[in-house]
């Protein structure tokens, strides 16, 4: 392992240790699918989750919540609404948010929501590389919420996502994550996980809270972008080797999200770097 | 095994085939209750789950999705809006959708909905006996969503309900389809399954889902029903071995339904058929 | 074991069987996180579920329900018009309904439709202490869903709302129920369960739902809340005998919530009660 890979880690070990420690209140305006299993992916993890998404309360909660999750997979107009509130208000405060735009190239009202909530600086924008594409207005081949793009495809799309947010990631069997760190623009790409995440519904989307999560908690919004991606492909790794099938995957990526820890992050995590050009 | 069955449950076998080659991409207009399970089935099964269900999207994604489902589980006024528009994309392009009439026979609003909805043809009718004969209007004894008619008293509902619907069924320990099959009015009976099914919320629903993945890739309405109902009923059978209750079939369920194949169909199901007087 | 408290565990074990026997329907107007949770924990302790939750039906659904829970997890302006038809027409006719008042001290709005809602008395009040605290308006330091208060310190809380309902409890590592028994008001603290029961989501709102169902069947409502206090305590410390994780819990809870008995509630039940000063 190389020196900066060697700090990079060391960096994503004490970040997760951080997460721990402070246990960060996430509140979470995400789609009906997803609400359950993030919440207790949040829980877990060490996070403390709360899904306060309507127009009556999302900004006043934003002044408690240690960050925000705004996720776009089955907005109605009253959660749209409330997004726009909770958004302005963390943007307001500097509460960091992480925009997960799913559908967001292939629908075109989300997508109006998604452009529209840019202007509100999230710290991090999460996806898959069909959403990043999309979201960058590059085009996609996308059929509904698969990706059906890779995430090296992505990268491009996501140096133009850095004009709103500090780092843009691409999720797949190889995480791409882009940012500017220690001075430079570049591409991290995460290796692990297991072939049965993309197999339950929900993982991506929790990914996104986590990352959330770790925005509370982390010295830059790529390194908790990178923290959390570490986190699920670790656990995700660990889950598949009890797992039968996507069913029992399941609570075993839960338990697993619980039990990653240090040492396992030292000894397992698969992170290389490069510069990308300016 | 008679001819006649031996020949249905090879169509049987290529439609599972059909399912896990092409994909279909199913979007559901369902149930608060149901989401997440049944998006995790219907990826267990080998489709794709897209739950765009606001009155801004759902007509749009007719048009890329390949089957449409409607649960009138726990309708709102925005999603029945949804629904209307989408039954009626889905209809106008000729996509299959399956009406899954929760509550129907017991509530007065929602059971005006599945009437107004019904004009637009479903492919397939799916619910308990309850719901079934509710729909029909021939009345019903039940209380609430629970199932207290038989499959078996259901016939002649699922009968009337042919004049609005290719292929009808009645889920219950013994599943009875009723369907015009090779220019024959005929009922079909499914046996197998687990007691441990209606004990695990959203089964039924998303046996509904699996339903409108398969009107997608199979021959006729008619096969699509029986085909999910003997993916479904082997996979319970299958989690029943290893569950130790109904927490533990869940994941269980799953992960079999991922796991049913052709052989296992050749094995197991168990069809019989009959024709019905006209 | 002192003669009233074998008294009152032979009054859990009826109570429990009466679950078993009668199988309450119970309507749940809850947030979206717990729904699927919620309406398997009911299936597996013996009632039965219906999530109807619009304006539209709300009140109709009332008169089959056998009772009514009223959880203020993710409110939406419509759900809280259910709400208030809901237990406007459990009042008149009398059926048991209850109040699970989450986020009610720390979000005004949510805490003026709690407020508004005691006016129709529920039978019982469930929360966590922080939510019991806010609820009697004598302050809180909850910051979002958690409960930083122990359940010891919102016993004077639960006594002033005992003004509105005839039971309150408040959850904790060791659960503190106060209400009226036998002519006196009094506190009992029901002991066990897990640590893993708050790292799992929904796992406080699904026990309103279990008080609700055994509202149903119960001699009184604070018998119904201490047996459903005892039912999830040692379904609880069950489940953490087999599981790795908070994500193999909640299965392994699933299961447990089934297969107690009137055997484990005689041997296994831990109770204490005392006469509080009036």
């Amino acid at each position: 392992m190389n020196e900066p890979v060697k700090q990079l880690i060391d960096a994503v070990i004490a970040t997760h240790a951080a997460l721990r420690t402070q246990k960060p209140l996430v509140q979470c305006l995400t789609n009906a699918v997803s609400s359950n299993f993030m919440a207790n992916v949040l829980l877990a993890a060490g996070a403390a989750p709360a899904m306060v998404d309507n127009p009556e309360e999302a900004a006043a909660f934003v002044q408690v919540a240690s960050a925000v999750l705004v996720n776009l997979g089955t907005p109605t107009a009253a959660q749209v609404e409330a997004m726009r509130l909770a958004v302005k208000a963390a943007h307001s405060v500097g509460r960091p948010w992480v925009l997960d735009p799913i559908g967001a190239g292939g629908l075109s009202w989300r997508g109006a929501v998604a452009a529209e909530l840019l202007a509100y600086r999230p710290a991090v924008i999460r996806g898959n590389a069909s959403e990043i594409i999309g979201l960058a207005g590059l085009g996609s081949s996308s059929r509904g919420f698969d990706s059906s793009n890779d995430p090296a495809d992505a990268v491009a799309a996501a140096r133009e996502l850095l004009a709103y947010s500090a780092a843009v990631s691409a999720s797949g069997p190889v995480d791409h994550v882009v940012g500017t760190h220690e001075g430079q623009i570049r591409l991290f790409r995460i290796a692990g996980g297991s072939a049965l995440l993309p197999r339950v519904t929900a993982t991506g989307c929790s990914l996104g809270a986590l990352v959330a999560a770790y925005t509370a908690v982390a010295a830059s919004p790529v390194l908790a972008l990178i923290t959390a991606h570490v986190h699920f492909a670790l656990a995700a790794e660990q889950a598949q080797t009890v797992a039968k099938g996507p069913g029992s995957f399941m609570p075993a990526f839960v338990d697993a999200l619980d039990a990653v820890d240090a040492e396992q992050i030292a000894q397992h995590a698969r992170i290389d770097s490069i510069e990308l050009e300016s």
